[in-house]
Parts: structure tokens; C-alpha cells; sequence
């Protein structure tokens, strides 16, 4: 409610001074003020953002007359190739609402979404043809598809009627696109792979994804150079954090890949003096393992924005080595992507280079876009001291949170309970303010009434060169209730040369009693379609296989 | 009006999701995130970001315990010194709305703005108590006032009851500060100076001055290095083109002046490694004029933010060779500052100096955050032609745009008038898309039907080296209408060696002939107590001495 004076008398919003904030703006301007740059480069492709622009609304116009309206879902499958780069635009501009399905579920999970969307229209990569054929047979749904045809999908299939690049030259020239009536409309769809239950529907909103997209700006410096931007990042992730949208805000170039391998991506930095790209820490391991033998360092150092685990400190080093500088941030799709940045101190110059890059790989600070953030007792909303230590759930507060979960009122209400945005995660706050995530909150070992937080022994147990992978979970015991046991992935080389024993002794060498893990099991990890522990799976494997032990 | 569909339903604004846009809370984020970085240095003192922090909500607790109320003006009369700088932030944090008044003012335009804002409570430097004490005395009002004490003010004058550190010293530490209660609130008041009536009041909206904080970052390339901010540009001008909030955004440093002498300038960069700095074009001439014998240029080019008519191209050469990267952009108050900039392109690099430099002293395109732009004929709002020659109104219409005029809906309807915010500045646009003001357009000069723009004329004298400075005014005439008179200052040794026939036949090898002036007067330019040009007088005093010449 406004307090009623002379400041808010006569003086209206009006057509002149209040316009709804909306990502898709940035896209004229870039063809304006931009029109010669490349926008797009894929294989032997180039588009200018003249051209870009063109076909972003040649999309929304074939969209529109094809029978899309304000409010449709549109979906698309594809990996981070022109089509879904444009498809970032394409589809807001014709009023739909771009829902980027991840390309690695299975059809079944497919059609869950399909339904739940209630799809309109679908755009397929020929590579997906088959699992989106049998999904959407699966939901019974005539939904038309246009089919996104590439000499590189490994597949020949055409699905639906009509190919894309047919579909944008049957854009009829007179239909006009639709800006958002409201910034409160929704922009995009995001479904979250869950650890229980079906996947929720995140909807974004076009006022936080405009505000995200020069948030993104802000945190990876991409006003200044000219930035060159590699699709590492899956782009149905949080469509790639904001940065279809950002790059469109600065005129940047997008540098497509069908599939982000090592060697695509020194390829594409030899190529395209490539200055920045988004990544998860195992990406990191892909660069040092894949680096060429001719790679030099470049003069100014690739920006690699990491979200995830805070990468191991020798990784960090390795790839500062190389040439990149990393920033590691946080975010999840419920935020639009990036909420929390490691903002590098001065004061850290100083610091050796072990404690630097420990304080580096942490999740750090709100970014300046992200309002609130507390790290807090999630019945008192207390926050934590900054101790490093005792561990709370991060919560935000913001105009980067989703307008919520699409047809799912109860968990909206949840996440949003009092006010906040939980994220279930779980963290600690350092003297400094920055946090360090430690666990999901279901993810959290209670043992002997003292909480174990996995993530801590994963990292203890990956200094061990003989472990490849590992994954902490808690097992049900009889005297402390819950005890930690690692599942652990040895490198091939060290099969069968270390025992349960060896492992439990080194934890005790660098863990109080009550974390050392009480039990092992040596074999490979099982992870989802998009590679994610599912630790509540693991858990009842773990729990299956340590009672049999006992039996 | 929503059009209601499932993406509208459920999903309803709540405070987890929506908070208003507002600048102020950079300053939080600020504390928290840059604790120990300097915020501002003025002469031997030193703030961080804490401290900064501190200080302002200390103002702002101060301001309310003073009984300060939501919609109350708080103006203050200083130059650029940390009280200026902290107002910025203290005076919205009491829910005050921030007036910063123009220190060339006499008494009676002071008292009129006191009068006209209903001031509340005046912040007075010590250097315009005088001013400030008749002003208040004019206007009758009991206005309480806190005085702003130094040692260089050039005055010991106090005239309120408080000083200002005394008065920081009072705040009530349990008073809680205010946020907005809707973005769209008033956060700042700014008068234009005018070139016709009585000062208007422009009113600011936390929205707009947030949005427009996160556009300089991204002109300006705050975000890369770590900024540090000369204060050249007066904070009475758009409250310093929203820099003071920008750097709060990106935790740079503010470095204070109260005069920005050339030599005050140059000493600054060298003490504090200043990386940017905002200027009018004449601050450029200061540079050039006032380079020390020792000066070298820094490794990174400064940057200077550049308002007003395009800097000649020898003066814009000059600077760059000595290591300033100029920035153009233009803006005015009604669109809280800055609303385009001359966006470097990569094309131009192959350019001739001096064509190169032609091209970046252009207005430019509009910035990221200004929503659209138009050079239009003002009846049909249509827009003119791309091709440097048809001069047309500049338009702006969104985010930036004011929340309109102080009491005086008769302004707000006229500037916004269908749906435009109207600059009454006339421009041509070039091929490219890019914007060149020509001129006021109640300054124009239509001689024989044909628009003269003075603003071309002016450039093309001041080639002449014998010229200081030169404005082109339009003088009546019975056979055309209206010609040109340009009134010219010599430079001292060049006086009474240059004849009216001398320039006049000048103009003719450079100029078609209706564009040569008629008439030139030598004699000293007046100009406002802003430094602006009156061009209203200057064409009624020119129009007297032609006439008189006649008789």
C-alpha cells in the first residue's frame, strides 16, 4: 500500500516512463545496434544478430500463425544448437511459453511432461526423434512437431510434418509478435528432475529473467571485452542461466556445440577465441584431461562460471594454469540459475595459493540482482553464526524466484513458506559471509544425534587417488540410528588393491570418530539421465546391501 | 489486463518472489560483501564500505528521529564531498526523497525550489551557507538545517543548529530504516535549470534509478577491474547520472572533489588510480590545457563518460593519446541521466583517425536499459530517414523515463504526450542507426524555409583557432525570416585582428550559403550559473544589437 503525498499525486505510471521489464527487448536492440556482429556460429554456420533476430521472429511469426497463444507451452528437445538458441526468443515473442525438456529422459518422463505442460507445439533435434515419438505417443496428445534437421544428430528420423527451417520460411510477414502484456507473465518452463516423486514445473517470469540476464552481465564481466560464448551449458538448464538472453544484451557470439567433449571445446577456443563459458566441476576434469599438447595459454584468461560442488583445490589450480579463471557460483532453477557468486577479494592476493583457491570454490555471496539470502534454522529463520561451522538451509527472498510450480499449489506454498524461498540445501556461513553449501537437507547424516554432512567426507575420501567416484549416504544402525557409508568407484588400476580397512583408517587420520564412514561399498554409481546422485536410491541400495552383509 | 490462462493461475506475486526495485539495497549487499574495500577518500579521510554503511543509515535513522516522513524532501547543497555522496543513500533510508540542489544557484532560484518541494530538512556545505541561510530566509519557511563543516570550504559560516557529524552522532539506534513501499515511489527530486520559466521538478522512481544503476555498470564497464570513481561530474546533476548507486553495486570507490580543477583531477588519478570519471566535453579541454610536464599514460586507458555536444575530433584525439578512453553518451534529467551511449564498433577500428573519432562523438544508441528511441517528425511520430541529413525530434519511452513534474500535471502531460517522453532535442540518424543531436529545437534556424541547425554552424567555427567559443544564434530578418548571428569570443591575443567579413568569408568555403551567418557579434558569451547556454536571451540580445547596428 502507498502512503498518499504530493510524490504520488499526478504522477502515473504511463505508457512514456513504466514498460514491463522483459528479456526479449535485448534482441532488437542487438540487431539495431549490432546487425553485422556474429551472433551464431555453428559447424559452418554464421548468423549476424540482423539475421538472428530475423529468424527469432520468423519462429514466434510461424508460432503465432500455426495457432500458438498467449499462455501455449511450446517445447523443445534439442542440445545447444541454432534452432534452440533462437528457440530462447523465438517462442516468448510469439506469446508461448519455451519449455526446454532435458535431452537425456527417457520417453516416459517425456510424456509426464507433455501432459503436465499440456504442450502445444513441439520442436525436435532429429537426434531425440525416437524418445520423442514414443513420448508423445505415450500421452496420447496430437501434438504437431517440427523437426530440427542436422547432418550431425546421428539420426535421419523426421517425426512431424513440417522441417524447421521450412516452418521460419512459412512465417506469414503480417502477423505481429507479442511482447508480455504484464512482466509478471511467465516466460519459460522448467521441469526439475526432483529426488522424489514427479518432476515440478518451474515458471519463470520475464521481469526475473531480464533481471538475471543483466545480473549475469554484472557477475561474469561480459559488458567489456566483446564476449565469445561457448555452449557448454546445457541450454534446457535454467535456459543456460540467463544467457541466451544476456549475450543479446552486450552482442555477444554464441558458439553452438551438439556436444561440449573436451576436444569440441579446445576446438572452439582455437577457432573462435572463445572468452567465456559456463561449466560444472567435471568439466574442469574433462579440460585437463583433454588439454592438447600444442594448448597455450591464452593472454587473457577464458572465463569458466562453475556451478556445483566446489571443485577440488588441485583441479582449480590446474585449469588457473592452463589459462581460465574460474568463477564458482550457485543458483537452481527455482532462482532462474545463478543467485550466489564467489566474488574474489583483494585480500585474498596474498594468500598461498591452496588457502586462495579454497576460499575460491566457495558458493559465496548473493549476487547484486538476488535481494536476500539467509542461511538460517529453517523452523526459527534464525541465521547461523559465521562461524564456518553449524550448518542451516539457504533461503532467498526475491525477485529471482520463480512465480512458482506450474499447476502444483501445495509445493509452491511450501517452497515459499514464510515468505522465503527454501532451497533445501544446507550450509554454512563463514566469518567473511560467504557460504559454503554442505549438503541437501535430506541429504544430511544424523549419527549419534551429531550431523554428518556427506559432501565433507566425499571431499575427505577424493583426496584418496585410488577413488575415481564417491558417494556418502547414510545407512540405518542400531546404536547411533544412522551411520555414513561410502559407495566408492575405484580407478581400474586400483581394483582389488584397496580394502574397506584402508579406507576407513585414512578417514580416521583426517575425521573426528563419529564422521569416519562405518561402512564401504566398492562398485560403480549409479546416476540419472542428467547426472545427478539420486542419494535417496542410493540410500536404499546402501541400507539393502549392509543388512545382507549382516544376514 | 492479463489475458488468464494457467500460467497465470496459482502463481500469484508473494514476498518470497517480488521485492521492489530499488538502488538503495546496493548499499547492504555493499557492506556485507565489500566490508573492507574503500568506498569513498576524500582529502586525507577514509571510508569502507562498512563504515559508508554505517554512516548512511546513521543519516537516515537521524532524518527520521528528526521527524522526517515518507514524501518529505530532504535537499542538500554541496558539492562533491561524503555527505553529498552518503545523502544518496541516508535521505531514501529515511523515506525522504533527496534533493540535490544546484550550487551555482543564486537566493531566490534556491528559495523557490525550497518553496516549490515543500523541503523538509536542508544538508548545507559550509560553502553555500550564505546562499542557503537567505534562500531559507526568502522563503519564509522554518526549514531546520544541518551544516556540512570543513576546513576548505572557504567559510566558517553555520548557520542550522547541528553539524553534520554531530548530527550522524544523534541517530537513535532502534529507529528501523525504510525501504520503498512500491518501486515506483519517488527516490529523487531534480530541478532542470530551464531555458524558459520557472525550475521544473523532476521526479525519480527507485525503479528507473535502479534500472539505470545497473545500465552504467554495463556502459561504463564497471563490473571488470574494480572501479575507482572520480567525482568530476557534479551529484546535482541526475544524482551524478546514478553513479553514486552503481558503485554501491559493484563495490567500487569513490574518490571526492569539491572543485574539479584540471590540477585536482590529475592529482587524483595519480594518488588514486581513478579508472573512471564522468565529464562534459569542456572537462576535456581542462585535461588537454592542464597535462602535467610528468604525465604519463596508465597501462589501462581511464575512462571518461562524456555528456553534451560531440567533443571536437582534435580534442578527442588529443585526450586518447594520452590515455583516456572516451565514452559519449547523452541523457537528460527526465530520463534519470543517461539514455544512450556511441557504442564502439569493431569495423570502426580500420577508420582514419578522424573519422573514426567522428564516429564515436555521436549520441549514439540507446543504452541496454532505455526501452526505446525514436528521431521522429514530432506531429506524425514518424520516423525520419537514416540518413544524417533529415533532422527529426528524439524520443524516449520506458523505464527511464521520470515519474514526471512536481505538481505540475501540465508539464508531465506535455513531455509524455502520447505515450512518448518528448526531449525537445533535434537529431539526425546516421546509416547505422546511430543518433547526432543538431540542436534544442526551440533553437533551430529556419532561414528561407531551410532548418539551420547552430549547433553545425558552431562546430564548423570553432575550426577557427582564433575563436574561444562561439554560439549561433537566429537573429529576424525581413527577406528570410530568421539568419543566422553568431556571437563570437576571440581568444585575447587574436582580438581586433579578425573582422566580421574575415569569419563570414570563412563560413562560405566550409558552408552552402544559406548557412553562413549574416551577422557576428564579438563579445563574451553569458551563460547560466550552470554553465548552460541561454540560447532564449542570447537570441534576444543578439536581435537588439542587430537592430541597433540598422538603425
Amino acid at each position: 500500500m502507498q502512503t498518499m503525498h504530493k510524490f504520488n499525486t499526478d504522477l502515473e505510471k504511463c505508457q512514456a516512463n513504466f514498460q514491463a521489464l522483459t528479456p526479449i527487448r535485448f534482441l532488437t536492440r542487438a540487431a539495431e545496434v549490432f546487425p553485422d556482429r556474429t551472433a551464431v556460429i555453428y559447424k559452418d554456420r554464421r548468423y549476424t544478430w540482423a539475421e538472428y533476430s530475423d529468424r527469432c521472429h520468423k519462429l514466434a511469426r510461424a508460432l503465432i500463425a500455426s495457432g500458438v497463444e498467449r499462455g501455449n507451452t511450446v517445447a523443445i528437445m534439442a542440445p545447444n544448437v541454432p534452432a534452440m538458441v533462437e528457440a530462447q526468443f523465438g517462442v516468448p515473442l510469439s506469446g508461448g511459453v519455451i519449455n526446454c525438456i532435458n535431452i537425456r529422459l527417457d520417453a516416459a518422463a517425456v510424456a509426464f511432461i507433455l501432459e503436465h505442460s499440456e504442450t502445444k507445439v513441439m520442436l525436435v533435434d532429429q537426434q531425440f526423434a525416437k524418445v520423442a515419438r514414443d513420448a508423445i505417443a505415450l500421452s496420447g496428445m496430437p501434438i504437431p512437431v517440427i523437426d530440427i534437421a542436422d547432418s550431425d544428430a546421428g539420426s535421419t528420423d523426421l517425426i512431424g510434418k513440417i522441417e524447421y527451417e521450412d516452418f521460419l520460411e512459412s512465417a506469414p510477414r503480417t502477423v505481429s509478435v507479442r511482447y508480455p502484456e504484464e512482466e509478471w507473465e511467465a516466460i519459460a518452463l522448467n521441469y526439475t528432475s526432483g529426488t522424489t516423486g514427479n518432476p515440478k514445473g518451474v515458471v519463470y517470469h520475464h521481469r526475473g529473467a531480464y533481471l538475471n540476464s543483466l545480473g549475469q552481465i554484472i557477475n561474469a564481466e561480459l559488458a567489456g571485452r566483446r564476449p565469445v560464448y561457448l555452449w557448454t551449458l546445457p541450454l534446457f538448464h535454467c535456459n543456460g542461466w540467463c544467457y541466451a538472453w544476456a549475450l543479446a544484451a552486450v552482442g555477444g557470439t554464441h558458439v553452438c556445440l551438439r556436444k561440449a567433449a573436451a576436444s569440441d571445446i579446445f576446438a572452439a577456443i582455437e577457432q573462435h577465441q572463445v572468452t567465456h563459458f559456463c561449466s560444472a566441476p567435471t568439466v574442469l576434469n574433462f579440460l585437463i584431461a583433454g588439454k592438447p599438447a600444442s594448448w597455450k595459454a591464452p593472454d587473457e584468461p577464458i572465463k569458466v562460471v562453475c556451478a556445483g560442488a566446489s571443485p577440488p583445490v588441485s583441479v582449480l589450480q590446474q585449469v588457473v594454469e592452463m589459462g581460465f579463471s574460474v568463477l564458482h557460483v550457485y543458483g537452481m532453477t527455482e532462482m532462474h540459475g545463478i543467485t550466489t557468486l564467489c566474488q574474489s577479494q583483494e585480500s585474498w592476493e596474498g594468500l598461498d595459493l591452496t588457502e586462495r583457491m579454497g576460499r575460491l570454490g566457495r558458493q559465496g555471496v548473493r549476487t547484486v540482482v538476488a535481494d536476500e539470502m539467509i542461511v538460517c534454522a529453517p523452523d526459527s529463520y534464525e541465521s547461523v553464526p559465521r562461524d564456518g561451522k553449524t550448518i542451516g538451509e539457504v533461503m532467498f527472498r526475491g525477485n529471482l524466484a520463480m512465480k512458482g510450480y506450474l499447476k502444483n499449489p501445495a509445493a509452491t506454498r511450501e517452497a515459499f513458506a514464510d515468505g522465503w524461498y527454501h532451497t533445501g540445501d544446507l550450509a554454512v556461513m563463514h566469518e567473511d559471509g560467504y557460504i559454503e553449501i554442505k549438503d541437501r537437507s535430506k541429504d544430511i547424516i544424523i549419527s549419534g544425534g551429531e550431523n554428518v554432512s556427506s559432501l565433507e567426507l566425499e571431499d575427505v575420501l577424493y583426496t584418496l587417488p585410488a577413488i575415481a567416484e564417491v558417494a556418502v549416504v547414510a545407512v540405518p544402525d542400531e546404536k547411533w540410528g544412522e551411520v555414513p557409508c561410502a559407495i566408492i568407484d575405484l580407478r581400474p588400476e586400483h581394483v582389488g588393491k584397496v580394502s574397506e580397512q584402508d579406507v576407513i583408517q585414512f578417514c580416521r587420520t583426517k575425521l573426528p570418530g563419529f564422521k569416519v564412514p562405518r561402512h564401504i561399498i566398492f562398485e560403480p554409481i549409479t546416476r540419472t539421465a542428467t547426472g545427478k546422485l539420486q542419494k535417496f536410491k542410493l540410500r536404499a541400495h546402501a541400507a539393502e546391501v549392509i543388512s545382507a552383509r549382516k544376514a
